[in-house]
């Protein structure tokens, strides 16, 4: 089942179902182009796992990493389902990047990977939007990964996906980027054991998983499309 | 002024105001030792400055940076006033860092350096908990700097500080750490103008502003007392 979370006419924040029909909400039923699709969560950290494909690993001409290489989006880098981003300012180089968000259900610390089915609510699609311009002269990824609307996220929570599960972004309808999540280097109880030693995770809380070969340019006017296996497609617009 | 967030005996969380005669909210006088204080705030995110005194960058081997040196530290660091923080488990050099902490006082962006005062609420005081084991190895200081309770603040929010403010952190009573904010590289304003070229700070956002030299080891059952000028003493203990 797929939860969405969105602001129906009057203005309240729900929390349905998308189903065929069109978005459920007790006896209403609503067509998606009607309300405001929202971010499935409003996460306290988004905890980001880079380099976890092989071949995005070799395209980007860094080593595969021995343990998760993490870095952090915090709540600003989060935008939604039918949302335009806004692409910082001055930036040339700036790259959409696919990834299977998770979404924590417990707070949590210290989990085995057997346990860590166990605290996950659920599955989303996210865009990991990187200016490579500032990306690549600093030590710490923040002007390159942590800006504002770095993190679209949605349309839904899935309860489930695939284990093997396939992975595609396009722009203006050609496709970017292909792949499967049974290429993962490190698997989403790993990263959930390794993150959870060193830190407490909320209910709500967002892991993204890396993402596959075919990064490229966002620009001005894109239109973004990012389908993943049991869990539907995210869209978003982009501005410069 | 300083404003401090505390829990009163009945369990309810106050903000009231600390003077000589104790913790002051309507009526009631409560002497600090009979209350909780807690992190004057409660921030979406911690953006830090690295390497923002000279002689600390030096004692770290590293080039002083041309433009200010950004990390990020989640909601999970935050640690408070009178408690006691656990060090990463199997980490041997696990060091302070006494910073002057800037809490926000509303949501904005694009924030010239000339209007940065209009956007403070007040200072407090941080320790930067830094897992030096991790943080050598890793591209982003997440293991190194993210982890839980890697961030006390506090105890109270003061209005201002002076321009020139004595900072000094003691362990056990001893001094480690001595010096004052007229050693910045980059000033606050300047710090407030970069962050939010690229991110929204939201109203009780925390930016932690660099440590002077003299970082070291924190042992367990050390006692740490870190006095900015103008804002007080945050006290804690240390566990293993």
């Amino acid at each position: 089942m797929a939860r969405v979370r969105f602001r129906d006419p009057a203005g309240t924040i729900r929390s349905g179902t998308w189903n065929d029909d069109g978005i459920e909400f007790g006896e209403e039923t609503y067509d998606p182009e009607e309300v405001d699709v929202l971010s499935p969560t409003e996460p306290s950290k988004i905890v980001c796992v880079g380099l976890n494909y092989e071949r995005h690993a070799e395209e980007e001409g860094m080593d595969i990493p021995d343990r998760p290489l993490l870095f952090l989006k915090p709540p600003n880098a989060v935008s939604g389902h039918g949302d335009t981003i806004t692409l910082p300012e001055g930036k040339e180089d700036v790259e959409h990047e696919v990834e299977l968000a998770v979404v924590i259900g417990e707070q949590c610390r210290n989990v085995s990977a057997d346990d860590a089915e166990d605290v996950i609510a659920g599955y989303t699609i996210a865009n990991d939007v990187s200016n490579r311009d500032d990306q690549h002269i600093e030590q710490n990824w923040i002007r390159g990964k942590a800006f504002d609307n770095s993190c679209p996220l949605g349309p839904v929570l899935a309860e489930d996906v695939p284990e093997h599960a396939d992975v595609e972004l396009r722009v203006n309808g050609e496709v970017r980027q292909s792949s499967n999540t049974e290429e993962f280097i490190f698997s989403v109880p790993e990263i959930i054991e390794e993150i959870t030693e060193y830190m407490t995770l909320e209910e709500g809380d967002v892991i993204i998983t890396g993402t596959p070969a075919g990064v490229d340019d966002l620009e001005d006017g894109d239109h973004v499309e990012i389908e993943i296996e049991g869990i539907g497609t995210l869209e978003h617009d982009v501005e410069r």
